[in-house]
């Protein structure tokens, strides 16, 4: 093998670089020679980011969005409107709805969609959490937001049908572009 | 900011991830993601890798390429025929050149190409510990094979000057394609 003439700490550094999402073997050696390229000072601090980001971030006990504290910064928010409620799949979708800044209420983040095929049923999601904050707080509206995947949908179509029986108003975001419309 | 409703710790790492080379505040954001939802021992055995890879990996102390040891693999395989030195300008340009399979001689390492505009000169490479080498060992052709860019020429024009005092066939690896050369 080519890669044995070279230190097995490099190697062992491009394998768990190719990890990660979107970095081939050609990107996990160009890494790797950078961060070989850089101060060790610096090298520190980015091994220092990825435990830290692990063990100190935590999900909100509200929401379960990502969170420093037991509540996340927006659940924390006086100025946020606790009574509407945007459920979405992962906390990377609070992030994408949150760069939009109109959005004005809370999150509920169930952790996936619907895919039995996955395994993932009802009780996988944070469902049974959500009715709870419903039922425990003066909450008007939610506001479906899942992806506008065949999973996503799904779960949409799940949770409208459990929260007819709550009295709430139950909205679907809409997507950019309607399914079999035209541009 | 809305970056602000994110935990810090989550922050910090999209900074440390965004100073990689190739990686911008998307990516970063899509990795940070990504680490998060691994299990701890696999961060760890990332950031071990960073640290690893940084602290035991050092350079040749004969051709200045990636080694565990005082030599690296190159120079201390036996096979190899040591008569035959190959100049390139850094430890990437090894791997290119081993992933070919074709070469037999030994390397060495320049640390960069002649740059008077960013202060690298001949002093600034390791053309003194190459010359040496030569001087003091059975050297009998030395291969250039610097970038074909402006300063990786003007790198084997130099080599090619000095090397003539030495008594030792000197050669310029060809490029894929001629200047001016129609395909």
């Amino acid at each position: 093998m080519i890669m044995n003439r070279f230190p097995e700490a490099f190697r062992t550094l491009i394998e768990e670089l190719k990890k990660l999402p979107g970095i081939g073997p050609r990107t996990a050696y160009r890494l790797a020679f950078f961060i070989l390229s850089r101060e060790e000072t610096h090298i520190k601090s980015l091994a220092e980011a990825l435990l830290r980001a692990k063990s100190e971030i935590r999900l909100c006990r509200l929401c379960f969005s990502l969170a420093d504290d037991e509540k996340c910064a927006i659940c924390a928010d006086e100025s946020r409107d606790k009574s509407i409620i945007c459920v979405v799949e992962e906390p990377k979708d609070v992030f994408a709805i949150e760069k939009v800044r109109e959005f004005k209420g809370v999150y509920h983040v169930l952790g996936g969609a619907l895919s039995p095929i996955d395994g993932i049923g009802p009780e996988q999601l944070r469902i049974g959490e959500l009715l709870q904050r419903i039922r425990e707080n003066p909450v008007k509206e939610v506001i479906i937001a899942t992806n506008p995947t065949v999973s996503g949908e799904a779960t949409a179509i799940y949770l409208a049908r459990i929260l007819k029986e709550q009295k709430v108003k139950v909205t679907r975001l809409a997507s950019g572009i309607p399914y079999g419309g035209d541009i």
